[in-house]
């Protein structure tokens, strides 16, 4: 069935389709084999040099009249002028009014393109560079928290107070000489901070907290993402974080684990509860809070999901994070390990190679 | 009348209504006073710790059942589970469908806040600062291009070639510095590629040619975009570029007279034409190949746009691009000026005070 949408590539099936970044929304039309997109002048001349595929034309587009006719003359042009079409979930709503009001039946996606949650060899290389690229900032990171010092309750380097943002400064201009920008941010919080998984951290980072560092940059050259969460404790964590740190770890190498031997995405995320609740802490509410992964390329949160309702069974060419974490909040204790495993027709493979050594003296 | 989405924060509405980032989507309601977000374990403790809106309330989401099911007892919750409902025009269709099968009318609306156009005081504080930190950008560019030399047909700095890509990274740190992201790239292209409005530039700078630079970065304290764009010759413009460049600026100029006589979008983009044509330059295919400007606040390219559609008259409060531009590819130029203008009561007001000298020996 013939696609149809208008949008820009920062939709990644548009991007996934056409290989070009183009910054505002045009039509797009998908044949099977044949693709088409309709570009203005300021666009066209880009385009024609980067697009490499012979099955995708550019089309340089001549608007007349509203919005909804032109879209109409273009489908009629293309001969889609009647049937079904496949739109985006978030296709203009208007538009998807007046076709049907045209007769067209619209077979809404919640991806145009679900084959993009099985990665292909170049895609898996992709990821794999994004990744690599990721660990040199971790290394950054962990070798300044390394060379710090811990005064009280502070932690100096370079004779100042070591910040949330000094880390994610640092760790970003690394990432961009490196062609990867961190558009979503960095997380890099502790503590209390910590204690809340989507708190991106600010100010003094303390000793003997927890420090979670969760890194989801983007390749600028391939468009990919990686996502990669260690937590560090600068100095001598307690022993109830050391304990929790432990459970974690578990958790995590036991996710994998259920990745590699087929399981369920549902039932992966069930290994990971049940060795969470084994070593007493809570799931739900509190403690481990969300999903165990989520698939990862072009968008840092894709398909497969790895929930409790998820239906999905995991085939191998998926890439999906696996990462548990334990949150308390009224203990100030945030910890979270994430790496990006691909799944393979043997079983998978930890793409991320960088070691959790945690503890920096 | 009441407004209903799902969406993330990355929708300029969204983020204009909660004021805290959000990057997953969730569900959001705006019964006019109250407003409120659902979130889950990820967010919410963060959100609440940035929230300053006393009527803007974050609850804890507690899915249940399928997607439309979930969003249907929200609505219900709420008490509006009948009637009408403003939704973004990129609204989930299949749960559009769903809702009006309830019986629930949707009204589609461009822009949820279509206010977002004219700006308040404090957003103007926010532009006007993203303007001056990128000016700082500029002035680095022009400080490297004034330190390089000619050496035959290249740029030469601190004794190598000097780059788009190197000029780009060195204003993208610039940037982040001052906090404020290029995440949709920077624009710095000389002769062939300047002459393509949206290419961004790369390879060597070539001196005697015009270099097109385009920084339109977002700052992440608050979310406003500054958009830019200065043009400059590294060595001699012949006077083919010379005549452009002032027909460009005269353009420019005039065009930024328009708004402050008030004229209505359309007009002001035909001011801009003119000076253009009489110069004995094109308009439409070649030459002037894109719309006069646009506006910029949250968005790069947001309402209201002068262009020869538009049926706006601007209003006090809008922030507008005003950047004529001239390509001619066959002779590898390219040359825009751009700046962002604040109508006023009394007129118009430069937000950019950049200076516009365009040669650099």
């Amino acid at each position: 069935m013939a696609k149809f949408a208008y949008d820009s590539t920062k939709n990644a099936d548009l991007f996934y389709a056409i290989k070009v970044p183009v910054l505002d929304p045009f039509f797009f039309i998908d044949l099977g084999q044949a693709k088409y997109v309709f570009l203005d002048h300021r666009e066209l001349g880009f385009f024609q040099e980067k697009n490499k595929n012979p099955n995708l034309q550019a089309v340089l587009l001549k608007p007349s009249g509203s919005f909804e006719d032109f879209a109409w003359q273009l489908l009629e042009q293309y001969g889609l002028g009647q049937g079904e079409l496949e739109v985006p979930f978030n296709f203009p709503l208007q538009l998807a009014d007046f076709l049907r009001s045209k007769g067209i039946e619209l077979s809404v996606q919640e991806s145009l393109y679900p084959e993009r949650a099985i990665k292909t060899t170049e895609e898996v290389q992709a990821i794999r560079q994004s990744v690599q690229k990721t660990e040199k900032a971790f290394a950054l990171i962990e070798r300044i928290l390394r060379e710090s010092t811990i005064q009280e309750n502070s932690i100096l380097y370079n004779e100042e107070v070591l910040t949330s943002e000094f880390l994610k400064s640092e760790a970003e201009k690394l990432l961009l000489k490196e062609d990867m920008i961190s558009e979503e941010g960095i997380i890099i919080s502790c503590g209390q901070h910590a204690a809340i998984p989507h708190h991106p951290g600010e100010g003094g980072l303390k000793p003997h907290q927890t420090i979670v560092c969760d890194l989801f940059p983007r390749s600028r050259t391939t468009g990919y993402f990686a996502d990669i969460t260690r937590t560090f404790v600068k100095g001598a964590p307690p022993e109830e974080i050391q304990k929790m740190y432990e459970a974690v770890l578990l958790a995590q190498q036991e996710g994998i684990k259920a990745v590699a031997l087929g399981k369920k995405a549902s039932d992966i995320h069930k290994v990971c509860i049940d060795v969470l609740l084994q070593a007493g802490y809570h799931v739900g509410d509190k403690g481990f809070v969300h999903n165990t992964g989520h698939g990862l390329g072009l968008e840092v949160h894709e398909n497969p999901r790895l929930g409790e309702k998820s239906e999905e069974t995991l085939e191998p060419g998926n890439v999906v994070t696996i990462e548990p974490g334990l949150y308390y909040p009224e203990r100030g204790i945030g910890i979270r390990i994430e790496d990006d495993i691909l799944v393979t027709a043997q079983g998978a493979e930890n793409l991320v190679s960088y070691p959790k050594g945690w503890v920096i003296p």
